[in-house]
């Protein structure tokens, strides 16, 4: 079972993946816990490559095709072994997070991103969970712990609100896989609801 | 106008694109003489990226998917903005290099290539130059300066002849912005040839 966490920064995605992990592994599964841009050698040295130094310095389509490439490694060396050996992979982002983010910078940017997907990677989570959140408290958040990702990060509440936007509509328009969390609660709170859902999953 | 150079390891492409660049700055003609894979700087760090470390760290697709990045900020950075300017670009290796690797290693990466190139690239030379030579001859040639790209040259004289094969095929496939030039002779005499190619494309 392949399971991707998707959310605005400081929405506390990446807590709800490793809570997650800990209790699957708790009950006895092996899990592995993995994260987007990178997750394998190869796709953090391009992680690196496009989050480090000018932000200037790759334009939108370059930025996608390198995430792509990354993605694409992640995918093979990682993410499918994994599920090959019928472990649960958990991945912090994975393609939601480059529709949403490349369709808010530019609209046409989109179709690329798809039509590239369609091409490279072709696979999608059986399911995502997106941790909701309003984006003042996420930014809150976020902003105690900024370090290389702070050009995704240092948007603001106004792009941080479109961001909010832009992962809701992703859930309606990938319905079947996706399940929207409130995120504006206790961490065991929402781990509990996060829990039922991989369940329910699990049992289908 | 927009001329690339392509030909197997050692043909003596490289020196010839350098001489061409040469005789047409005598000439009172603006020149950017550039190679892939690399050009601009941020796709000289994709291509060491690429290029160096083991061999196998990248899957085919991903290695093409960092070469089609590399070529995206090559072509934004460097190639149309001199295009733009009215300048001559003169290009060692473009597209049909990565056409000729992929789909020799092996077939399905062909269609790979050119749906990548067709959604990300989307522009031919105005004219190829195919320096044309027997492997034997290139593969001496080529071993006297191995470097970095050593994993591309280290190929021996079948794989040679099968790259040679390759290239002459898609001077057939793409005829019309081909012109393929015999490469055993001396390098004035090449050189010559390639003077009457461009000049003959020039006036067209």
């Amino acid at each position: 079972m392949f399971i991707s966490f998707e959310g605005i920064d400081g929405s506390g995605k990446s807590t709800q993946a490793r809570m997650l992990a800990e209790t699957l592994r708790d009950a006895g599964r092996e899990v592995v816990l993995t994260r987007e841009p990178g997750g394998s050698p190869g796709a953090e040295e391009i992680r690196r490559l496009v989050l480090e130094g000018d932000p200037d310095r790759w334009s939108a389509e370059t930025e996608i095709l390198l995430f792509t490439a990354a993605r694409r490694d992640h995918l093979e060396r990682v993410i499918e072994p994994a599920l090959a050996a019928g472990k649960v992979v958990i991945c912090d982002r994975f393609a939601d997070s480059t529709r949403m983010y490349q369709g808010l910078s530019r609209g046409d940017l989109r179709a690329v991103v798809d039509q590239l997907h369609a091409l490279m990677i072709g696979r999608e989570p059986d399911l995502t969970v997106l941790i909701d959140i309003d984006p003042a408290v996420g930014l809150s958040r976020a902003k105690g712990r900024q370090g290389t990702e702070e050009r995704f990060e240092d948007f603001g509440v106004g792009l941080q609100e479109k961001m909010r936007a832009g992962f809701l509509s992703l859930a309606e328009e990938f319905a079947p896989r996706f399940r929207v969390i409130d995120g504006a609660r206790e961490a065991d709170a929402i781990a509990a609801d996060v829990l039922r859902a991989v369940q329910a999953e699990l049992q289908s």
